[in-house]
């Protein structure tokens, strides 16, 4: 992190980081609390982990990096919890593969339920009794620690999602998403002048940014021209009836050979039903809307959509230019703070506003761009430094923000990175094109 | 099942029927009863089942073969059951794959619980009010899924075991088995004459038996020794001493490519610890006890073994004549039917009564019988006929029975089966040799 | 082999072994003759070898277990050779991955037949020059060796017929088959008594036999019926007519599952062309002729066969006592000494003869038997003695000899064995059923 | 190809085409010359292509692209290889399965080598008869296919180097590399400004590249530092005894799996001798050189390096920018148009000359830039369109050229791409610094 917040260190500052704390921390919980525990065990494919070792990862993370090395006295709940919710920092030690976390029936769930209660308590107690001198280093981690949490609340509704769809018979874990409205704004091309622009996160007192989003930089833009909203299932639809899975010319060489292994004719989580297409949602199966923004398509799909509507996927430089242009970013888009049970979980129409919509709080949208770190970048230093920098081959990276991201966690310079075969997190796209 | 028992239809036999379901049936239940809900959803490899479903496709063959078509008016718990809790019987329909059981998050293990009960209700129903007509047919189909049952108790518990050994660290089904008193009888061959005999089940009034059982017919025996009881931990020790993973000249070929590909070197649940030689039992790990006899190896291992001993393993015919001619076998040997997880769950040392001892009650012994059909076999009509016959290739005959075996429930006659390469259900081995 | 030919040690002896030795060296040079270099190069799948590795590894035979013991100042012709050319002897040392055969391009063919010619040199010294002393030995070594080469250019014929077969567009061996007649007999049912029969190999002097198939023993068979031919490919068609491999209760569970992971309709080599289904043989593509015994079948497939025409495969027992009993086979039947791309190299229609006809010469028949050690069976000593006992595991015997074994290398009680699973050897079937 | 050359169509045009045709073609035949028939069948991995099917594909492109729609009257020279020598180009129909180029034996050598002669023949027609006004297009197509063929002379000796170093024993393609001198150059980091420069191919006449060089485009560079030579063996030896293979903080998440998959732990074709490391080169093996190049590295060692040594990789503009400035390629560096098997093949120390050396002729050097396209890249049209930009994903770009790259084949702007786990083809490194 090139630019963490540093918070002021009075009372304030204290009681604001418990506050934040603790909110993040419950909102996880309130994730886990529609699940029974046979949910939250399951590891339904290599990628997706179960919930309960989501919920005791993301309190590994704050009892390794902040409690063991800076709590006296500190007493790890478990020790052998190092090992077991480890994910991949090498540094630590070793760690259980991460294929085989749905084999571990241990820890119950109610045994990570006090993990957390007994991290929470220590960390309360840090935030109260931290050095004035520490306080600065303390607090950016602990905020880091709070945005890793977030990350992992949307990745544990995205794994939940893929458990509860394998189930054989319909599995719910909220109400039915409500109806989207039924008319798509026709689609127009906002353009772009380009030259040479900056890009990246400038390191700004008591602003948060992972450390992959810097340093700022100066990129050169041809003129472009961008979707004023994102692409729709309607529209997914009429690429698949123009025969779009099956023509290998619209295709990257590895996407048609992902299309021909997977079998892939449609977008993930969709069914081909004997009344029409249905999408499987975190509330259930029901129609696939055509005004809704389609979901759950991998890079190699976005890229070939794109292809056979004449436009392209913008750069992350573009997607960047464009909504920071525009102001188009709306930060409290996507996964209000409270009772997330109760909303979407799904993406919806765009709304009638002029200028770009949906940049943000519906899906992530594949760019053009590989994930490669900004010219002179540097990681973090410590055992966090592995949590960007080494992942920077082979993916491509994703902007905006979903339904599913909490509400504050997206930036305009937020790099999100799958690998492009990728589909089970909340991917959709935006058109692009040379002006 | 060419001998199935015929009761009585009166009061006595209803009451006595409904007594031995109730039995039967709570014993299932008392299993799991030590078991968190997490335990009982996971799988940990293809072979292992949940414990939850073994729970349920138990009561799925009780409605399938027994209410549905027999109980007027029943109504299914819940349809979509019919797929998820059908094991491998094409005659009733598709079936969710076996090796996806663990993806599966619901039913949850309560709802599980209810099925059972519901099914319970139908079935002392059914008891009580099957027509006098129909009663010996109803009787001998009951009794067959009392016995199907009995089998997947000792399935739960071969898989439970998995399930709990694959947690990193130490978990616990049951208190730790009692220890083993510490002399190991020495080994004697007892020489029986051979000749022309009679081998499987004779149709007897009252006296169940499988299918893969009958009929009864001649085998002609050379005259051959075999061992009066089981190898011992303390003996495979000296084989692994002696290098007997090592040396391919004591291997059959696919014996000698499984170690090599699993890298065995040792019993499975073994492991090397630094002040010697663990074991994982039901009651966790402890000290390999020399005078125990060996468990959970493959039919690979008995062979080498008996091969570096200058032996061999039994056929089944000749395990059998000897057991009937010494009648060696207690029916009660094995799980007594209350209170199961307070026994050991572990084989323990032979006894000092003389003769042939351990035939049953400690570990299924391999044999060198590949598990074929016997003359004029014929399989059972209707969907339960795929029970026996359809698995007659690529298999190796155990007999005797284990420690985990539900009293009452093996036989002399007694086939169980696996594939040579399996080491998860308690196989263990007695020697043979030629006259 | 507990049976091994003795032949007298006198000059007739020597030449008798001589001429045998380049009868058998020559044929499989012919058999190489009409392959281009590329041919003898491929490896289509792991179960094939390269004609030049069959021709190297024959060769290698002598003299790892011929030369280089017994001939004083014998030099190998490359040391690199004893590890390229072993086969499966663990006792010689380690060898080059069988399922990596295909990727050697050296040594050439052209150096192989070198390799040839030095250890043919190198042998008929040594048939001159053996001691009187040692020659009972030599001379059944010599007499192994012959037969293992025997059973490779059998094998060599059927890896040869997976090599052509790889290429897309069509590849010929050999001059088209003949015609076959047009007329099948109609099947008769033999009918015999059983009882406690003798079987297997008895030792006599001169007659030589693998160690496999002694010793001879007592069996027990129940009355018993043997079809007087074998099937044909005009019944396999009507039972795929029937739905035969589209009907899981005609099959092992094992075998389902092959049928169902391989997508198998057909016999391995059939082709459903838009005029019927056609045969690859090693004369090319051609029509199915129905008259024709069908081959390349699995054990699974024959199983299944036989189940739906409500018969059963005979035991290897069953087998071996109607074709001895009824002197039924006729060791010439095969492949003649010489010319062999003259032949037909395909089964043919059953003759007019009566009683129990295609014993030989036309396809191996799978029997119920699984391949074990007959009782008291004791492997051959020294590395030979790898030769077959250690096979003894997950195999199915087959009994006959087809159209291109040698001719003179089948016996009565020959002891083929495959896995259940294979289809690329010549395997047919013949009828049984109980009486 | 957006900048194809447009050779003038005069007499002389069409003799310099037809001089270059038969160069490059005769060149091709010439790399086969020192093979056998067995080499050129063979295919050791599915990267590698047999050398028969290299001259049948390249032959094909002629073929198929030239020939066919613009000979009146050409027949093709067997229909089959439309199928069997189309590489991946989808447009133009089925193909046969890459990784199973391999399992076809036929066509032969021989045949191909007709094959060959027969286009031949009818191409040198066609740069005869062709109509002016046609001319230009045709020549450009023409050179295409020249340019096409050299990148198969490259793999084809990229693929024999691993069909020959998989036999088990020494093979030799050439006479072994001249010795390298023995001193190695002290590495010096030359500084270049940046700023907004400009890269890729600009289009003029009589000058080709591939369509992915297209269009020169701007981009913003931060001051840099190049190093004025290549990466050294010695030097990678230094890496490797300083644990580079064994700490994963040098590693990327995607290399740090691949060594532990691969068990890498020194370059590709390196071996640990007794007396040090050995190097397979295409004159068999011999000691490794501690002053030339380090080559078949991977991306991700090439990056693991650069990390280890406080540097990073060039981006492929840092490269393009440096070596076009300083103007250091020479594009006479590689492989001479005459008597390839006589020259080196294998990457030689530094030259003393000052400045940038090494910019070709050696190894490929990768890059830190993904394939992508250049902003508003566009395919050419038609089949000859799949060339390079469906295969813009998944790979990284080297620049450069190698010791077997042609003669006048590499260019300042050339991308050269793979997969960053690939270790086959001829990949070192040059490093790279922020300013």
């Amino acid at each position: 992190m090139t630019a963490l917040s540093r918070p002021p260190h009075g009372d304030d500052a204290r009681a604001e980081l418990r506050a934040r704390y603790r909110r993040v921390r419950d909102l996880t919980e309130a994730f886990a609390a529609p699940l029974r525990p046979e949910d939250q065990v399951v590891q339904t494919m290599a990628d997706v982990s179960p919930t309960k070792w989501h919920r005791g990862h993301t309190t590994w993370f704050f009892e390794t990096f902040l409690l063991e090395p800076r709590l006296t006295g500190y007493e790890a709940f478990d020790p052998d919890f190092r090992y077991l919710f480890n994910s991949y920092y090498e540094a630590v030690g070793p760690r259980h593969p991460r294929a085989q976390r749905g084999l571990l029936s241990r820890p119950t769930v109610e045994e990570v339920a006090r993990y957390r209660a007994h991290v929470d308590g220590a960390m309360e107690k840090l935030i109260d009794c931290c050095d004035a001198d520490a306080w600065a280093d303390f607090a950016a981690l602990a905020v880091l620690g709070l945005h890793h949490e977030q990350q992992h609340q949307e990745l544990l509704l995205m794994d939940i999602k893929h458990v509860l769809s394998s189930n054989p018979f319909d599995s719910v874990y909220v109400d039915p998403p409500l109806a989207a409205r039924r008319t798509t704004r026709p689609l127009r091309m906002l353009e772009l002048e380009g030259g040479l622009v900056e890009t990246g996160h400038s390191a700004a007192p008591g602003v948060f940014a992972f450390d992959n989003e810097s340093p700022r930089h100066k990129v050169y833009l041809e003129p472009f021209r961008i979707a004023d909203r994102l692409v729709t299932a309607g529209e997914w639809l009429a690429f698949m009836a123009d025969d779009g899975y099956r023509r290998p010319e619209l295709w990257l060489s590895d996407g048609w050979y992902a299309v021909q292994e997977h079998d892939w004719r449609a977008p993930f989580y969709w069914r081909d039903d004997p009344d029409g297409w249905s999408v499987f949602t975190l509330g259930g199966w029901r129609g696939v809307e055509p005004d809704e923004p389609v979901v759950h398509v991998s890079h190699y799909e976005a890229d070939a959509f794109a292809r056979w509507s004449g436009a392209r996927l913008p750069t992350e430089f573009e997607w960047e230019h464009a909504v920071a242009t525009l102001d188009a970013l709306d930060p409290r888009a996507g996964l209000p703070f409270t009772a997330p049970h109760r909303t979407r979980l799904h993406p919806g129409p765009a709304p009638d506003t002029p200028g770009l919509v949906q940049a943000s709080g519906d899906v992530w949208q594949w760019t053009a761009s590989a994930y490669l770190p900004y010219p002179r970048f540097a990681p973090a230093a410590g055992a966090v430094g592995e949590y960007n920098g080494k992942f920077m081959s082979g993916q491509m990276v994703l902007r905006g923000g979903a339904c599913i991201t909490p509400a504050g966690h997206a930036r305009a310079t937020y790099r999100n990175f799958f690998p492009p075969v990728s589909r089970w997190m909340f991917g959709g796209l935006r058109l692009a094109a040379d002006a």
